[in-house]
């Protein structure tokens, strides 16, 4: 098994409603910032345990679609990259 | 200027606890899932005109540094891509 760090990010579909994006971006203009649009989204950082770096990220798109994104407002995409695990 | 789009990915200083990341990582393992960690991340995608890629970046720094963060509790890092703008 090796060590990987699996990043997810979930993000709203095009069309669905973000207000507190929307909300930070009139903060920022308010501050005197000039931004053409803002998103937001979530990210969440999953250190696991896999055979491979492809079962690592289809262990985390499943973690993705049962729990992380709502499949009816969101999008995810998963990245995996090789954890450094401290030596003993 | 120049389109860009600045990343700015928000998380909690190392040592500053997480209750929601616990919770979710606690809900995964009641659905079976095994994992090591499981850290979140604020993470906001901003659109501006920039006259170069490296005042995008001091312009995003700037926002995270005045709203997007509060450096008590946070780091936070920013990575800046050209945005492709649609032709009239």
């Amino acid at each position: 098994m090796t060590a990987y760090t699996a990043t997810v990010v979930v993000r709203l579909k095009h069309g669905v409603l973000d207000p507190e994006a929307e909300t930070t971006q009139r903060a920022l203009e308010r501050l005197g910032f000039e931004l053409d649009d803002l998103r937001s989204a979530d990210r969440f950082e999953i250190d696991l345990d896999a055979p491979d770096a492809g079962t690592a990220e289809e262990e985390a798109a499943e973690m993705a679609e049962r729990l992380l994104a709502n499949p009816t407002i969101h999008d995810y995409d998963v990245t995996v990259a090789e954890r450094a695990t401290p030596e003993a």
